[in-house]
């Protein structure tokens, strides 16, 4: 009973009002298998990489029980690079590089070993790529989470649809939800997005919290208000991560249960923003993400007895 | 044991992408008086119009036990206009008009039956306005709440810290929390603002819902998910209503109740905007207010047990 997670392992560099980073490690896979392993006891991790990747990451993956064997290493290439520069806002962000390098033409190949797949979170990844994982999994896992962006709907919509049609959750942002289903209304959107595949849809508003949809019922899951998002990169991953982490350590795929995992993914984002990239995810313990999601229930807690 | 409200009682038309209106009755007052009547029994309106003023409109506030004593009629003059059209995303607006009239020389009168008030809320009103209805109680209310907006910050500064220090909770919006405060983060602009007087800070955000902050709590209401926000003039006050309503009501003012009374007033601010102006707050019954309530409960309410 394991978790599969499809997505990049990368280098970022990334600048914010707080200050700025050098080439540090990053990527939707990264922050997906680190924020699961906080919930999830075994994942199993497919991406690329090139050769210049650094060696110790490999070994904190498997410190995390991240197990990297469907990671492929391509000699002589590079990893892929994404640089970024956020506005005082923290909400919106100017993308100065993407440099695709091994990305360009990854092809996943996923070892016998990682069939045996209960739970699989499709990072953010060329559409064509999530569906390839998918159809070469021999047995259906019982649940498939995909995350996407607007660059794919507005170069590659018919094999994001189709892919899309394949999945039971999927996640993505509020102007996302609006491009997708050509619809400003978050409640019209949702219903639109989920007449094409999913059963559940994760709309991520950043730090106006998330929503989450089925057809007939929604949950509504706040951010932390902190005294500083330090660095907003790879929330929405971290999110994910926790997400499907907590899912594939209970097996209970309720609504109820659903909306606790949403709860789990948004105090996994509220560390993930605390500081550059990947360092909080590194330096957690469980009585600290205990702790955060008793915040949460604080937070939004009340108490009336209607008659 | 009585509400005493004091705001602007106004002319409003409205244009926004669902369509536009005639002169039609709004005013700050109007919409937490009619809000707050869903709770409180009894509500003493303090305000000013012109002879233009429709006589049947008196007849309603009657008839949602609103007292118009203190409601000065000012012959030969006009009531205060605004105009205003709301963008497509109905998050921003520009005025069109603003027509003081009677607005410009308002001196707020107390009837003396009005002096046994253990509530009070401040609309947005020039703070020196403010300052004088609480200036010319005998006996302090056991709560007083205030609203204000970013033009008087502009042009009326220490008129509006010298009004604030006298109030228990003070309602702003997100952007004039993070003006007042001169801080983006609005954690740390909530413990600023709370040092300038009031125990209480109220921070609304719109479709985003509203934060509840004293020194050491903080408590978050979404607002609820809408097919579509069809007028959004007046929620803030129909917001400040509902929740000064249920305190007026309950008489009760612990943290625990001010969490309730901000989600009777999202409750309340969610009906608002279903229609223009104040029609859809003529026509509600307690029942739908309940079931509202119900709605909210359902949107956040979460069962995670931590060990």
């Amino acid at each position: 009973m394991s978790l599969l997670v499809v997505g990049t392992v990368a280098f970022d560099a990334i600048e914010t009002p707080f200050g700025k980073t050098d080439k540090i490690v990053g990527g939707a896979a990264t922050y997906i298998g680190l924020s699961a392993s906080y919930f999830a006891k075994k994942i199993n991790l497919v991406s690329v990489i090139g050769d210049d990747f650094p060696q110790e990451m490999l070994q904190t993956f498997g410190k995390y029980h991240i197990n990297t064997e469907g990671l492929q290493i391509k000699k002589g290439q590079k990893t892929f690079f994404w640089s970024g520069k956020y506005h005082n806002d923290m909400n919106t962000r100017d993308t100065l590089a993407t440099e695709l390098n091994v990305l360009g033409d990854f092809d996943p190949v996923l070892p016998a070993s990682y069939q045996d797949c209960d739970f699989l979170m499709l990072g953010n990844l060329m559409p064509q790529v999530q569906k390839k994982v998918m159809d070469n999994l021999k047995k259906r896992p019982k649940l498939i989470v995909m995350d996407t962006m607007n660059f794919w709907m507005d170069t590659a919509w018919d094999a994001l649809m189709e892919t899309l049609a394949m999945v039971d959750v999927l996640t993505i942002n509020d102007e996302e939800a609006r491009q997708m289903a050509k619809e400003h209304s978050l409640v019209k959107a949702a219903q639109k997005i989920l007449k094409l595949g999913p059963k559940f849809l994760i709309i991520k508003k950043g730090e106006h919290g998330a929503l989450l949809f089925n057809k007939d019922q929604v949950f509504f899951a706040p951010a932390l208000p902190l005294e500083d998002v330090f660095d907003p990169t790879g929330a929405g991953d971290t999110f994910a991560g926790g997400f499907i982490g907590h899912l594939a350590a209970t097996k209970d795929l309720s609504f109820e249960n659903l909306k606790r995992a949403v709860i789990y993914g948004s105090a996994m984002a509220s560390f993930c923003v605390e500081k550059f990239g990947i360092e909080r995810l590194l330096a957690l313990s469980p009585k600290e993400v205990d702790e955060r999601v008793s915040e949460f229930i604080d937070l939004v807690q009340f108490d009336i007895e209607l008659i």
